[in-house]
């Protein structure tokens, strides 16, 4: 028989249907077993009645995360016994035959229980399972669907960036080395070099993939691995075509969670943004200027904000903007990488901002050097070898346009907006200084 | 005043309007001056009247890949000037004014010239923007749409796969090696043990993204880095719904080539399979027999295809079965990974196969072993040691439902529906022995 997902089993009152899943709970009262099964779809209570000999032999054997199929007929419950906050609440499922895909070894602990973010990570693959976590994770597929859809219908073009990266153009502290053929090279920090070649052949273009930091803590904001949401765009004015483009993003994103995921978003407390269709924007000498005057400490000589700059800035546009997100404008060209376009009106400031929210920093994005021989002389500026960037030069030389981007990080994202502590919760199987997958050996 | 696209042009006679593009051929004829403009929608030919001396002035400055923005109008050609296999064949634009957005060096050669495959490579931000090598990746970002479109309207779920690697699970000789704080990780050869691990959390997964192998070759055949397209999916019944499924998509991404790819197919000289409701299926022992009945070689006693027997059957399944794809199925046990399901009937034999299309393999896929004794005992067989797989043997022990899957290797597929010999030219950013970007010191 055809297998029916739990969470269509209310159209289906009276028949006999199969189903598969997990057991997610047994209850055993003796003459009655009840199991709560669990699938990708939902929950529902089954019941096996002491006339089915043969289900309830087996029944018995079963614990949780066994999985099995059932077949049964779907009934109504009694008006008095129907759960309102459950979506097979009005419905129980009679059990008449069970058959055991797969059996389970006994729980460490119970999948409900409070763990520590150490006995959750060393046991992913079992504690991924319960219904907070995997709602994370499907709101981050989510997430991902709709930057991919929104960016496409603007003709954006997808790409595949390469991870592995030569050591030419990358390298430092923040980066990992790879022993590749008697040669060193790296893992890529950001798709920033290859986006911009690719303006020169689609115009616009995003990629969505892993980025790499070699970064030497464990907190709760790193990650060595994460998954960085990036667009670049050709036939800019400026910078603030792209502010536009990310604010008009943001709304479509706080609308597609609203339509697909607002049960996810309860059952983990999160609030979905409401999204300006104009996020206010301020220059960092303004909001330098603005926290020194509301907070009587002078900070601005800053090349760049604190924290806690983000986190009452945050609040200010909250409470005195209406807006939980913030766009800080003009950062210094020394605080910048080479390739940020420098606002022609005071060239010690570039065209670059960062996009604020919930108290942090989520968007890096700019209006880029387009001109060859700007180029060249920002990189000189900043100390790099021009001749070590050749590969990438070319399309500079070759003719690009105005154009800039940012990146979103999609972990920071998630954990922002379900209100996560730890940005580990918010990735699948984080890698940090002590974990890959398991702690490693000290 | 608004950009229009090229595409745009032609339902825009008699009105004024602005372009922004590439230079991609400027002749100059002494009085009148044309410029063929380029975007990332078409091309266009404009034409400088005598008449416009600042534009005029400004035209005999440019040349190929100067990016400009124009105004001016768009006109009829008089009939007898149209060209009918040019999409824009029939206008042409009388250019108004010019601005430059960004000068170009000199190139290096026409872009149109033919090339061989190291000056294209060593050039790629540039040759990139040849209308051919554009249409074979405007054709790879379908292909990945449509694999997306498909899977998630079966309700896979996209996850993001990590890329790097602990030394647990891991290594060997096609691995590449990372530092990472002291220890030594690796990166991914692909995503499979978390597509099995992530079957316990969706049931159905899919996940797109860089895969690596450390082959010290550089053949046509070889990249280092590449993109897989992998799916899982659980509760089945055996290998034959992967293969359904697997059948199914080819048959869908035929269907979306069509609609969205025919004229980059055409002018790639590309042939969009048909491809049939019923792909034909032969066991290994099957084809062995018949390769050796037909061509009196005998390779019976083979435990694996050879790349002459790959051909040799994609060739009889083309033109005794009218299929350009065929599926081998039940590979030896000893030629396949510690995960693959054994055959019931004949467990020297997996239900493991291969998909085969037009002389190649493209697909590898398979039923996974899900019960956990059957797990650990296949890998002391293959003298794996059980305590390194503890971590991805968590999903075992707690439960996984009968599953299977597949990867597709993103550029050797976009390659062989384009019927282009060297992978490397339908992969974005080819790493190999030899080069990242840029070729590699000796």
């Amino acid at each position: 028989m055809e297998r029916t997902y739990i969470k269509d089993l209310k159209e289906k009152v009276g028949q006999e249907v199969t189903i598969s899943g997990w057991v997610d709970v047994r209850r055993d009262h003796g003459k009655l077993i009840f199991i709560d099964l669990r699938d990708v779809s939902g929950k529902i209570q089954t019941v096996i009645l002491p006339n089915q000999t043969e289900a309830k032999k087996t029944a018995s054997e079963l614990r949780s995360e066994w999985v099995v199929k059932m077949t049964g007929q779907v009934n109504k419950r009694p008006e008095k016994m129907v759960k309102a906050d459950d979506p097979n609440g009005a419905i129980e499922f009679e059990v008449k035959g069970i058959e055991v895909l797969s059996a389970a070894k006994e729980l460490p602990f119970e999948l409900s229980a409070g763990i520590n973010i150490d006995t959750y990570l060393d046991n992913l693959p079992l504690t991924l399972r319960n219904e907070k976590h995997t709602a994370v994770f499907r709101i981050q597929t989510v997430i991902v669907q709709a930057f991919r859809e929104f960016f496409s219908a603007k003709n954006f073009i997808e790409f595949q960036a390469p991870k592995l990266i030569g050591d030419d153009a990358e390298g430092g502290a923040n980066s990992f080395n790879i022993e590749y053929f008697g040669h060193t090279a790296h893992l890529a920090q950001s798709p920033q070099l290859y986006k911009q070649i690719m303006v020169g052949v689609f115009e616009r273009v995003f990629a969505i993939g892993n980025v790499y930091r070699a970064e030497k803590h464990s907190t709760t904001r790193h990650l060595n691995e994460y998954t960085s949401m990036d667009i670049e765009m050709g036939f800019i004015k400026d910078h603030e075509d792209i502010m536009n483009i990310e604010n008009e993003f943001m709304v479509h994103l706080s609308k597609v969670l609203k339509e697909k995921c607002a049960s996810d978003f309860k059952l983990l407390d999160g609030k979905i943004p409401e999204v300006p269709a104009k996020m206010p924007r301020m220059s960092l000498r303004e909001a330098q200027k603005l926290i020194t005057k509301e907070t009587g400490k002078d900070c601005t000589q800053e090349p760049d904000l604190e924290p806690e700059h983000e986190r009452w800035l945050c609040d200010y546009a909250q409470n005195k903007l209406g807006s939980e997100f913030i766009f800080i404008t003009n950062f210094p060209t020394a605080k910048r990488p080479f390739y940020t376009y420098r606002d022609e009106k005071d060239p010690i400031y570039t065209k670059g901002f960062d996009l604020l929210f919930r108290g942090v920093e989520i968007t890096t994005g700019a209006q880029r050097i387009h001109k060859y021989d700007d180029l060249v002389a920002s990189m000189k500026e900043k100390k790099l070898d021009p001749e070590k960037f050749s590969y990438y030069l070319q399309a500079f030389k070759y003719g690009i346009p105005p154009h800039g981007g940012f990146g979103l990080g999609l972990e920071r994202l998630t954990a922002k907006m379900l209100g996560i502590e730890n940005v580990k919760e918010a990735t699948l199987f984080p890698r940090d200084i002590n974990r890959i997958d398991n702690r490693l050996s000290k």
